[in-house]
């Protein structure tokens, strides 16, 4: 199977399941249901559900518990888009290439689906395809990593900062909360999902995968931060040069350009050494990493 | 020992749990922190703690468990204030007698704030003081309670519920979800941490605890709504006279004060009735019933 072949199949798979674990739109109350869908279903490039399944895959997890672990995933990542996009925060209209939640529904409304897709990621993490300890650990992993010291945190660090000169390391701390934590959950959350397979991961695996994490996720940002500034706001699906407009300190702005696609090759070599102990079979998350650095929106 | 120094003690412990379960004022990013403190410390009836201390302690649940479930507990019910209060739902500057969190700090630190509190919920309910399958499953009973086929629910029906006449079917199915949902799964998920001991509830025990958790968040809803228009705002640590003012419908604005009081001493009958199975074992559940239909902020 081709890295396209795979991808789409991923994908067909993580559709169905955030079909699956949303309520459906005629569920009452039927508003936030049909705004909770409105905001998930698709679009989005599903980053963190093709790393959750590709990593689920070399450790011999079922299908149907990465389905659900990718899921609520995602419903975390589009809460923290919708929180994002509203007024109070970055107040953007456009996403992934449709009006924001705020501007199609209104703003209490988007309130409320952030906060109740949140809620519905772990009622997803809770069925019974997996087993009540991978629940449980599921669980913390993704809460650990939404909240205060994860991609919560990190939102509020981007806050603090905007109009700021961050120095190179206190940008790095930003996005290793806000945008890496949430892909780093993605890596470990398919790997424990494989617990008890035969390809279950020990800890010098998940080390390695971790390490893999960290560079894929820097790295995500920093081709973020590029896209923002060569690329236009159709092609984005979200608008285009609002960082530098909003003075938020980004990689372009702190290393330039140049340094900034030095830095994502870079990475990338880092994210594939990363995976030399496994070999072949880490050929999905190889994958994902060339996609990560070789993106154009 | 009385009902004064069990709430007491509970009181304590649970004080002693949120401080454990939340990260400390000087863990990176402070303000975050500082002010999700500032949301849940030191303030509050703790309704939903004693519920769930009262119900663990029928069912033999450790203590330890039971702190775990109330902070869990009642950082979502806080994370549900801190974000009702915000501009773009009911505009509050006044909660548990302080200014509100977005009054204090800012709107982005306050949906922050609510935001982390309900992930950090999922952290607590994660720790090792549970047993795994217990811990996988009251995130699932706390999840479903919080969420959009619970209390975000409730909150979408009552944000489109404003200037509009309900019929009191509509009013109670909408406050089923919004404040009875949460208050369910306090008794419930107290007696699910019971599992395994030799007082774990069977399924007629959980039917009778449901029974009396329905007729307890009714009352809870209709004496609020009394005290509404009752109570001045110093006494209740809100904002009195609100619900009348925003045309919020009421038990008071939809059958009168006195219908609404009777109403409200017949759930606490009802709450006493579902109990009678477990006789005097559940004398904290019985005193916390009177205690809910009979408080006065």
């Amino acid at each position: 199977m081709t890295f396209e072949q795979w991808t789409r199949a991923v994908l067909a798979r993580v559709e169905t399941a955030l079909e699956h674990y949303l309520p459906t739109a005629e569920t009452a109350p039927a508003t936030l249901h049909e705004a909770m869908r409105y905001a998930v279903l698709g679009g989005g490039k599903r980053v963190r559900p093709l790393l959750c399944h590709a990593a689920g895959e070399l450790t011999g997890a079922s299908a149907e518990s990465l389905d659900a672990a990718a899921a609520a995933l995602e419903m975390i990542h589009v809460y923290s888009l919708v929180h994002d996009d509203m007024p109070c925060m970055d107040d953007d209209a456009l996403r992934r290439g449709k009006p924001t939640v705020h501007v199609k529904y209104d703003e209490p409304t988007a309130l409320l689906v952030g906060d109740a897709l949140q809620s519905q990621a772990f009622v997803a993490l809770t069925s019974d395809v997996l087993a009540p300890a991978q629940q449980a650990a599921l669980v913390r992993e993704l809460a650990l990593a939404s909240g205060s010291i994860g991609m919560a945190g990190g939102q509020a660090i981007d806050l603090a900062s905007v109009g700021l000169k961050l120095t190179r390391e206190q940008l790095e701390t930003m996005h290793r909360l806000k945008t890496g934590a949430l892909l780093r959950a993605a890596v470990r959350m398919g790997a424990l999902a494989g617990a008890g397979s035969n390809d279950a991961p020990d800890a010098n695996a998940m080390r390695s995968l971790d390490a893999y994490a960290a560079a894929v996720g820097l790295a995500f940002q920093v081709v973020d931060d590029i896209l923002d500034v060569t690329t236009d706001s159709a092609t984005l699906g979200k608008t285009a040069g609002k960082d530098a407009k909003d003075g938020k300190p980004t990689y372009v702005s702190i290393i330039g350009l140049d340094a900034s696609r030095a830095l994502a090759a870079q990475l990338r070599s880092d994210a594939h050494a990363a995976l030399a102990p496994f070999g072949d079979r880490a050929q999905r998350l190889a994958e994902l990493a060339d996609l990560v650095v070789n993106r154009v929106s």
